[in-house]
């Protein structure tokens, strides 16, 4: 059992997620990660492809074609938020972060190809290691590094994300759903600007915009089912640039999470007869760019139980938590459009090391002990799974 | 009487209008403006002082200090504004234009300049030309270069601005008070910000600066005195990097206009309590930098009916305009703190030639065909100051 | 002199106000107030026409109908306000007070018409005593009694109201426009009622009822412009009938004021749209009943004056304020618009007695030592007209 | 079976259900109908105890003591809701509405009463059927029954209601929690009326009432966890009287609906929050009355699935639906804490006979043919009870 050696690579583990952390870069912007995972891949004597489906990076180690072939996926792209957090390890780079743990997934990722590269004579089976690039935005790396063949023999893929929510040695699984639709929108309302001492000489984007942000409330609070999730979240705003103009126009984004198709559709809707109805009322023109998401994920039930039957023998998860569905979104979805496989939360909250701020903020942090659960959970799924199917 | 002669300088007068649109500097960051004016008025053998105040350049033309003085004064900063204007005339800098018409003003008196300085010998007193740096923010250009001692020696003062909202030929006057108390605003929430699809985890900045923008609107629409005029606008927004991250902060600027102590106070007031009671509801903290504006313009009986009565004598002014007050600012009133004096508005407007969007538009343009009237109201006024003194 | 008779008659004066304060009569059910100022006029041998414009009442002491005949008007409803004042004379009525001062107005106008009667043969020319129902409400009584012909020979016309702005002692003039126009509006939202658990399945009107209420804020705080004055003020809500019932309608009344036609349009067409806009984003419909108030009161220069001359007369008048106007409504402008004429204001402010609180407000109550100074000013009127039109 | 012989009666039922909706009672204000349920009873000899926890009614058919008892229950309360269908069996009252089905709930359980009783040899245990008072109020009348011991001896519970969401044919289960839990707030907002030309000089308790309920948007749209389902509905607003006269208070009430008490508090935590918030911005006191509503419905496993095999036996239910849970509250709960027992949904809809709407509109109505379905479920549940618990 490959899970018994796994501790002595815990310190490579953390100073290649330190690495990352320090080195974050934003989505269809990643260099030198790629290139830092080719090099290691390579060094593993592993076959590798870069630049798949643009920047993602894919290593194989396939034994015999014919032979059985899982998937293991991590994503690599940081965010565009400022490290607020005192550490030695602190994002190197103004205004980009790793909030959400992608440093730690790709850390994780290439332990495992190490300890995995070097035993692989004991491995009935191919592997191919899957390195994406850009999971924050959406349309996301996935699809394109499908379209560009990732998946190409694969019959099965598996994949973790850290969880701010879960304390070290908790594992969280669901059979199903267990992720939303995260629908994204950029609206811009068009005025007609002017002097900010005679509004009334104008049609004002701020005021516009004000009121239509506090009507988009209406939407969850009154028009979604109650017990049918939504989230509707304004995450930037924009206008103007001086006190005494108004301005032209004003911009409004932000996304929107639902679990299914119906209350997806009704949100979009609502959005827009609130936009059509500000047209009537204050004389000001949108545009709104709308880009539905990526589907959610829906694990399947033999591919996530074998991964929670893997768990089991790791010692020092201590406990397996059946998620709820949450509406955050995760473009692994799109693989599992085309093979089974199941998606796992691997717990790195810690208070005492101040790792208990959520995902996304700037001082999101993680307690780097959780991460070898994730390493093992991986290699026992791997040897499960090729028993498994070799039976 | 000059009058007669300035037509001839017109060319010269739209020429340099057009040089001073093409090549605009922001408030507090002009180079070249005061560079070309400075030499400009050397070549006139007008005594030159550079750097009064910071910025402004103060041109004297003293025949005897013991003759009776009279400055005149223009300002030369512009806007961060995109001209979109199709002209050949245009702006030349991205994102910065003569959106106010300070381009017009410092063409008109450097031309009242020349005009004056060719007749010297005519005038029986001091002339000072004030070219001002920094008229739109506050505190703006005026109050430092009357710490410098712009004033020095100076009895009365006289000015204007150009209107988009008079015809070519109108004049605007108004005997005491014509100009508001531009205060600016600039607020930062500081909330806690989170994964979009979460925000239950979060103190969501941008949801509360919803709120409170949503609530500033009650203190004009309820708490104000409905005879006490009063504006409050918020003229800039901004928050957020990405969709799916609620940001930390969301920040929110902007002005408030008032004729009076009493609503100024009452509308501060207010604000404050708006954001008290969304601390309380919202959990958010805040930081207001909050800046009181310059005093309302307020115009001595004897030189605004002075200009009234030059402007009677100009033929191609063919309506004299008594005005309500409006509550733009300018900082034309520290000068007239110090000493008697008034300010008129040149009509420019002219919607033959799209010269009929609002000051601060991205599209704000003027009917240059106007502008010799402001020019001839100076020389007449200039004449008949000293005809009056000396008597 | 007669104002130096009139303080024998305080007592009565004070005995008369107290009785309409006890028995107030809401507008257009007023039935004990005419019959008691009938009374009283008879008892004074003055003509008296009842039911005039419906429940008015005139008394007319016509000396010879040649002779000039200046009329003098009060008004007597009272308003559905519950009295929360604890003084012996509070309204014995449920919900029903003279919170605004009209049981005053009629007391004043009796003991002037009986100061006037008893000296009669002095007076020479015609008085009529006009007691105007129903003034709260739009269109009122003014109109009625109007088109009743109450002005029937009347060369001019006077009138006051007690106000809680000045104090005792003080009187408020203007020539010209002192009053707004009143307008009124009865919004109903109609939605689709339902279970207030399941506010999907439903068009909620209390939903929309809020965001409509809400979106009428920007309507003076954005779209009027500042330096004209206007009020939207929402005074009656209604919707519901049970905590888990969603109502199928809600409805929304108020008024708007404004001091020219152009606002007063302008307000209505914004209002108008912000209902248009509500129906395409919320799919609620609407019926809207909008009633253009009384014009605003202007008062004529020679009666103000002459108004003003006689109250410098009274000893105890010890200062004359010249008013702003101010947004209340007022249909004593009806009688302006047929004959000239003007209305004053009458202190009756007086922070030691409780007399401080707003018109309309439940404590409203005055100091009744001021409406002496009200006789005074109109018995002193009555001998200046005459005297001067006689001239 | 008892099922076979049901259908004899359906007219009876009919006939039942149209008598009660035609003669409404509101909540606890129930006299004939409870008078007219004990009658119908005592003709079926069985024993009746009237005025039970206020104004139940409870039927005993007790064979032995000793043996099982299975209580059903029925609610026979309407709603202040204007009936506005066009049918002969409209009700009779104004204002008053069987509006949610308890007419119908109360003629299924007399028919079956009626039966049962008929075949009261066949049965080999002890029969209660409970009519409650006053469901649609909280607290309502089953804790008040429970109190009076309307329980005694009972050791199981079912009841139904009609849906108007199920098709007729349709019964509708779920183990477990099955409703929500119903809060009602009532707040009064106190500011300090007056004019409503003078916003200024009052605190504007109508705007206060805007804005708070503009607020509250924001708890279920941002504060409540997005997986947590939760509905605040504003269902009544109250304030003023006139048009021109800003009063003193306003009156806001309504529901509050969660699942689990941990929502249920940080939704009256929010809510003291915003009014806090309010009280600082604004100057307005206020006065919330709050009342935690009744708990879940948590059907027992046993008696449900009971229900549903008994279901299985009757021809025209042609589908079983498992329910999700809804936010709709239902004091059954309060048996279900002492008894075990399940509540079941009898599908009523037909759009071909307008009864389509949804339950609390003022068009609500049943297809009467899907009312023996739950006659019959009910008449299999008794057999197969005491079959079971005496085996």
């Amino acid at each position: 059992m490959l899970i018994q050696i796994a501790d002595q690579y815990n310190d490579e583990l953390i100073k290649l997620r330190r690495h990352f952390h320090m080195h974050p870069e934003l989505s269809f912007q990643e260099e030198k990660t790629p290139a830092y995972i080719a090099d290691y891949l390579r060094q593993l004597n592993i076959d590798v492809e870069t630049g798949v489906g643009g920047r993602g990076v894919v290593g194989r180690m396939i034994k015999d074609p014919s032979l059985p072939t899982l998937a293991i996926r991590a994503d690599f792209d940081a965010l565009p938020i400022q490290d607020e957090k005192e550490v030695p390890y602190k994002s190197t780079v103004d205004g980009v972060m790793h909030a959400c743990g992608h440093d730690a997934h790709t850390a994780v990722l290439l332990i495992t190809a190490k300890i995995l590269s070097e035993h692989r004579d004991a491995i009935p089976g191919n592997l191919v290691f899957i390195h994406q690039h850009a999971e924050e935005v959406d349309p996301g790396g996935a699809i394109q590094m499908i379209a560009d063949d990732c998946l190409k023999g694969v019959d099965a893929i598996i994949g973790q994300h850290v969880s701010s929510s879960l304390p070290v040695g908790h594992l969280g699984y669901k059979v199903g759903t267990v992720t939303g639709i995260p629908d994204d929108f950029w609206i811009t309302l068009q005025g007609r600007g002017g002097h900010a001492a005679h509004p009334d000489t104008t049609v004002d984007p701020v005021a516009a915009a004000i009121r239509l942000c506090n009507d988009l409330q209406y939407i969850v609070s009154r028009q979604v089912k109650p017990t049918s999730p939504a989230v509707l979240s304004i995450t930037m705003l924009k206008a103007g640039e001086q006190n005494n103009v108004i301005p032209d126009t004003a911009a409004i984004s932000g996304t929107i999470r639902t679990f299914d198709a119906e209350t997806q559709s009704l949100i979009y809707n609502e959005l827009k007869k609130c936009l059509e109805g500000l047209v009537t009322t204050t004389g000001i023109t949108y545009d709104l760019k709308y880009l539905k998401g990526y589907p959610p994920v829906v694990n399947t039930a033999e591919e996530m139980m074998m991964i929670v039957d893997a768990a089991k023998k790791v010692d020092s998860i201590t406990k397996l938590v059946e998620l709820e569905p949450a509406l955050g979104g995760e473009d692994f979805s799109y693989y599992l459009q085309r093979v089974p496989g199941a998606f796992f939360y691997t717990g790195t909250r810690n208070e005492n090391f101040k790792a208990d701020f959520p995902h996304h903020h700037p001082k999101f942090d993680i307690d780097e002990q959780g991460l070898m659960n994730a390493v093992k959970v991986f290699l026992q799924s791997v040897e499960d799974y090729f028993q498994e199917v070799n039976q």
